[in-house]
């Protein structure tokens, strides 16, 4: 928070007039990041197919958490401290829901999909990270290293999406 | 490092005749992380049904996972800068592999799976540190949280696994 404050040229203490404390600060940063979507964006209404819905929701929620630095690991922190906009999961549930799934189910596999994508953003940029600080000068590559990230993402997000297409051909 | 020695009641050099740096120790505890089996664990090669097989490998490493204080962070850190066995992606892909899909399929199948399980057992184990370190005091509850952490990690497993399934009857 000092660091912070330093670089506004504020005090300190002005901070602290806005948030509590730093959890809550980075709470809103994480609310803001999430809620972040390309120009132009139209939401996924407009998508006939509620597999289509869930991939892009998925695929701007990624596309959210890469824009930032940590981006994953912030948003992580912040639902785990029980802080933040429920939106995030809302978001996939209501895109999930519209395939004709319960509530129940609808919020599981919005839950489920969001546990995926942030176990696989957090690793595209905890490479990232150690790539620029040079700990990979050795050019290690990762058992989960993918040629295209973009690619493997989708690819795992199918799978989920396929898991709940095949439930309800079952139901 | 420092802290280590002490606590062992040894120089810090005496580590670094072991290992050459934090990382590499680091990576050697997650490799003993993810390689720990329950007492009579007999692998899953006599399991009849793929999917159980994936099922069983899966929940055995949120097991193991969970046996250590931030077992997940300190396995993610070591994939992500390149380090530790990749018998834990390999296991989880012969599991797969198991159902007749190509290397391919069962590779990019199984770094799905790990980014799930990493995903999932990284909020579990935030949760419990951020509540024995009172962060919690209020309660607050996060939109994450499940009333039965095991059954909902099943659930997204099943979703992946179903995917998988649901991919080869298309074939």
């Amino acid at each position: 928070m000092r660091r912070l404050a330093a670089a506004l040229d504020v005090q300190p203490s002005a901070l602290y007039w806005h948030f509590p404390n730093k959890q809550t600060l980075l709470a809103e940063l994480a609310d803001r990041i999430v809620a972040a979507r390309p120009a132009g964006w139209a939401g996924t209404d407009g998508l006939d197919d509620w597999r289509d819905a869930v991939r892009a929701e998925a695929a701007a929620l990624r596309d959210a958490l890469l824009a930032y630095r940590d981006g994953a690991e912030v948003v992580s922190s912040t639902l785990a401290l029980g802080l933040g906009s429920p939106e995030t999961v809302d978001r996939l549930a209501r895109a999930v829901a519209r395939g004709g799934f319960d509530a129940e189910t609808s919020r599981r596999s919005a839950t489920a999909l969001l546990h995926f994508v942030l176990g696989h953003v957090s690793h595209e940029q905890q490479r990232l990270q150690y790539d620029s600080l040079g700990v990979l000068a050795g050019g290690e590559s990762s058992p989960l290293d993918e040629d295209d990230p973009a690619a493997a993402f989708a690819f795992g997000v199918d799978l989920l999406v396929g898991g709940l297409e095949l439930s309800r051909s079952r139901r």
